[in-house]
């Protein structure tokens, strides 16, 4: 496989990105949506934040007040026993379960795809009961002149479910809600309707029977989705043996839609992989990568917040090219190109 | 409270119902969706059935298998320390977790709402791989000269899902295949749209956060769904305090819509109560039921194939009356009439 990652990879760091305020400082910048805006590549990213935390006793996490809508921040003793802190994202105490950061979504342009101007200002913060501990991995798809944005709003009280939003600047945006009840996280919106249908993935749960698979789904509107059907499956012996989800939004080619996905080992470990889907019933597989198009090899993927992950909720077809912005090591932002003839080579 | 039970309760036995197949036995006749049908009250109800075990020293649970459609009979031995039978619902395997019973739904006639006909075959069985383990717990709505039939889909490979079919005769269904993606449950659907949008509740599970909360959706169509809304949680220090999911399909009144839902206690016990919502903005909860309606008592309740539980997936309102036909213990269907206004007495 031959693949190229940028040399200036990571192409985003946490300290390009100014905290969205003085008491909070950027742990991460990664997994992020892109598309083509005004002739320039537009990165919607996945910012996480931490409270500015002083005193190494204590553990401190950010919470929305539900009724003002601010996000708080919450101490613990380090000291006391009822506080788990062994999972550096999550933290279990007697009063329920935290996350240690809280992440909004932050826009950035570039006219080269590699060198980016960052926005000043968050373009989605969380903002209620849902997102309640933050709104994370956004995909873009550009359908009828307006950019829709789905992610993943996370909340203790409603759990994690897939939200809709809209935009034609990146500024404004319109929320439309939940579309994929809890928990189901990783949606990608295919670009267009197929045969009067506007086609969705997503990555339902089943906590009774462990299964954590890629389904499909159909619209008229975007907004209210059925015929749910399951798609694609872990599979056994593969890079994808424990759980997979949805990546970037799929795209067409000659051949079909192509979607490049995340597929998780028995040891966490993260790598991306390709789905091919036939072109007027997306619901048939045509072919899937026997082995990873990327895994986590290069320093940055390897270690960070969280090591060994390369993820991606965004991806450019241009030219027989597969540009990827990926999210490594649930730090960084980078950037890879493969050719689509390469994907397809090692698919069966 | 002053409810009336029948006296002849439970009104369907499992010795009522003839099994589907001669090496099969019926061990539950229970959870069933009520309508109105030609002046009789006809029940779609949730057969539950074993497959006839001579040998002692054996397990044998039902599976369908997915290429051929029919279900298969699958050995364990009771010696094998790698299967858990502690559950007397579900089998625990190397090769992975198995319900002891398969369920379909299956009709029942009866003009005076307590003595029932019932069909000599199933109405609806398990047919594809979303029901791969059985249909479960259905609910009847009726709207624009159609019933639609609800009910929940357990399958190994899809997890638990709700699927949506509708019939003119309860002989013949179209199914509309999965309207709410796993793990989901106990779904009910408003019987008239209200201001251009059909309504529905729904349960969605949430593993990450633990929730198992009321949720409420909306449709244009009844096949596709969204704008999906937290409704209700379950409530500490109540009798609806670990789990709450909805029951019969919500009835209209001068006051707004009621909803028979069953709510669990942290030692597993069900019990039904009851919600009034706004009648013309639904997700608005104008009261709720302080303590049950119905708790599981009598013997038929307390003692079954799992015992401890009432729970409704349907009830007629007529006259000023709410007749509720419920399972009880898993096992029996039992009748029981309240008075509107003694549940709205007990509500807050």
């Amino acid at each position: 496989m031959s693949i190229l990652r940028s040399d200036r990879n990571p192409i985003i760091k946490p300290e390009d990105i100014k905290p969205s305020r003085p008491d909070f400082r950027v742990i991460g910048v990664f997994n992020c949506g892109v598309t083509r805006f005004h002739k320039e590549v537009l990165l919607l990213m996945r910012v996480a934040e931490m409270p500015v935390n002083p005193n190494p006793k204590k553990i401190l996490v950010p919470e929305m007040d539900i009724e003002t809508k601010e996000l708080n921040v919450i101490e613990f003793d380090k000291s006391d026993p009822s506080v788990d802190y062994s999972d550096p994202r999550v933290l279990k105490t007697s009063k329920g379960k935290f996350l240690t950061s809280v992440s909004h979504l932050h826009a950035a342009r570039s006219k080269n795809g590699i060198e980016f101007n960052i926005d000043d200002k968050p373009a989605m913060l969380p903002e209620n009961e849902y997102e309640k501990l933050g709104i994370e991995d956004p995909r873009i798809t550009y359908i009828d002149d307006r950019y829709y944005v789905n992610y993943n709003a996370i909340s203790d009280i409603t759990g994690v479910s897939v939200c809709l939003a809209s935009t034609k600047d990146f500024k404004e945006f319109t929320r439309y809600g939940v579309i994929f009840m809890p928990d189901n996280k990783d949606a990608s919106i295919f670009p267009e309707k197929i045969k009067d249908k506007y086609y969705a993935l997503s990555r339902p749960i089943s906590p009774e029977f462990g299964e954590k698979d890629i389904w499909l789904s159909d619209s008229s509107d975007i907004t209210a989705w059925g015929n749910h059907r399951l798609l694609m499956e872990a599979r056994e012996g593969y890079w994808d043996s424990a759980w997979i989800g949805g990546g970037a939004a799929p795209f067409k080619t000659k051949e079909g839609w192509v979607e490049i996905y995340h597929g998780v080992s028995s040891d966490e470990r993260y790598c991306l992989g390709a789905v091919l889907l036939d072109k007027d019933e997306p619901w048939k597989i045509i072919a899937r990568s026997e082995k990873p198009i990327i895994e986590p090899e290069a320093p940055y993927e390897l270690r960070g917040f969280f090591g060994n992950v390369v993820f991606t909720c965004g991806a450019l077809f241009e030219e027989g090219v597969v540009k990827i912005y990926y999210g490594a090591a649930d730090t960084y932002i980078a950037y890879a190109e493969i050719k689509l003839e390469e994907i397809y080579k090692q698919m069966k």
